[in-house]
């Protein structure tokens, strides 16, 4: 199956899924962000991860949709907690249905996951599935912790920086990978080659992602609103370390357009940027390598592509 | 084992499986509700009705710890969505750790259950109870929006309020009574039997909840707070119908005692407090019956007497 097919039956299975009507508008806010669509791209990894190792990636999709609802659930929190307004280009659940349905949707949501999880066919898998996707909802709900932390602190590590996005980010799409090999029927090597390749793509993903909130102007995007929030992200982090003294204005949330660029050539002339991108480049090449050890296959293929797109895309 | 050595094993377990320390933070919000001990009911009957048929009680510890965890997580974020701000006579979480560590916390309870879950030993049944723990999560979600959406309406039916209190409390004791029998290798119609009685136990502690709310003058409790939340009780429902127009003073944030002791006998002279008191016993009885099917054993017993207590208790 090509990505687009998988990308159909994800979004047919998670339509099925999400069947329930009553309370009505309880069941608006729950279905609200799942039905906007999105890249899909856990459900995507765990599906080419099962097929990769020789399994049928239909036996996966209660895998793959409850990796997509647990991370609409945590978008859904944490936008309560950054107070953001917008997602997807949409408004976000709490500024639609207000903070009480927005807690109570995602709650929903997280059962739901926990729910679809048990339509897995294999009880043995279907145990070692719910307490792995258990632990990793657990080490989310951690990095999120961290990464409000931050914002109070002065400086944070490089390390404590890294520790923060893998559990944050990075954990989801090693459980996609390696779950989705476990439900394929991959040995154990495969599935730990697997679980290498999911962690590495997911750093990959998330570090490009910060890169493209400053490099944006160049590829005809918005830049700008980590800088206007003051966020903590690898490039400022190493940025302060070679500029010597706070940037100025980083954080100032008016900032004009003119304050924007003079930001980002600082970021440029210390080199963070390069140093930021060149660590997505190393981890998504760490992604691929550790495909090696798979037999060739269209599946294998297009995990090659997507470590590869994940540091080439422009949005 | 009688109830005092099942609560002993419940709060050991507890302290057990929530081993996790970092973020410090998040973990002092997580365990402040757990670890301040509570009734530990779902836990109990999970425990009596997994013996109750013949099983051993400690198969059912990772079920009944993981209901004790749902219904924590629940109480945190309904205590946010009603601005609550005691619990068990401490500052609830949000109060203490404010809103957003409070979601998160309540979050990583959820998960936890889930982890805790996936200890059953047997696949089968562990499969069966993630599905059934998470639809019953789901319907307590259910039950929480019904009850917010009610606060804004003019009046409830009682159909309508029995249902919202049957999904929001009674079918947390039904599932904690049927997965235990399950857990326990209960035939299937002990586990039917199980069920009716969890759920019949359930509705007539909530019912007996709110009649305290009201009769506690009677036995040294302080009274009156649904009364001056203006909360939508069955009494209230009751009360209603008879008195024929709007209870004066009903809802009055800073209603004196003496107001209070008014609505009160307002009350008791609809007779809305005997028929909620009565429906209470009537429910109670029902799951007392329900038992019959059981061989008479020393869980059988104790079953009966947590009936009972049900409708006796004075807090």
């Amino acid at each position: 199956m090509d990505v687009v097919e998988i990308k159909e039956a994800v979004d047919k299975a998670i339509e099925n899924y999400l069947y329930e009507k009553e309370p009505r508008l309880l069941y608006e806010a729950v279905k609200y962000l799942p039905s906007a669509g999105g890249k899909r791209l856990r459900p995507i990894i765990a599906c080419l991860s099962c097929e990769a190792v020789g399994g049928n990636m239909m036996d996966a999709i209660p895998l793959a949709v409850a990796l997509e609802i647990i991370h609409t659930f945590t978008l859904i929190h944490d936008d309560i907690m950054d107070r953001d307004e917008e997602r997807r280009g949409m408004p976000s659940v709490h500024k639609k249905f207000g903070d009480n349905r927005a807690i109570l949707a995602g709650d929903a949501l997280f059962a739901k996951a926990f729910e679809i999880l048990s339509h897995t066919k294999d009880a043995e898998i279907c145990k070692k599935l719910t307490r792995n996707l258990a632990i990793m909802a657990k080490e989310i709900c951690e990095g999120q912790e961290m990464d409000v932390a931050f914002e109070e602190m002065e400086s944070v590590g490089k390390e404590e920086f890294l520790e923060m996005i893998e559990k944050k980010t990075a954990r989801m799409f090693e459980h996609a990978a390696m779950n989705g090999a476990m439900v394929g029927g991959g040995s154990k090597e495969e599935v730990e080659a697997m679980k290498v390749y999911g962690l590495n793509l997911g750093m990959a993903f998330q570090i490009w992602d910060d890169c493209l909130d400053v490099i944006g102007k160049d590829i005809g995007k918005p830049v700008g609103s980590d800088i206007r929030e003051g966020k903590k992200t690898l490039i400022y982090l190493y940025a302060l370390e070679k500029y010597g003294g706070k940037i100025p204005n980083y954080g100032k949330k008016d900032a004009t357009d003119e304050e924007i660029n003079e930001i980002v050539e600082i970021l440029k002339e210390t080199g963070a940027i390069d140093c930021a991108k060149n660590m997505a480049m190393e981890f998504s090449r760490k992604a691929i390598d550790s495909l090696a050890i798979l037999k060739e296959s269209e599946a294998k293929n297009k995990l090659v592509e997507m470590a590869e797109f994940a540091v080439k895309r422009e949005k």
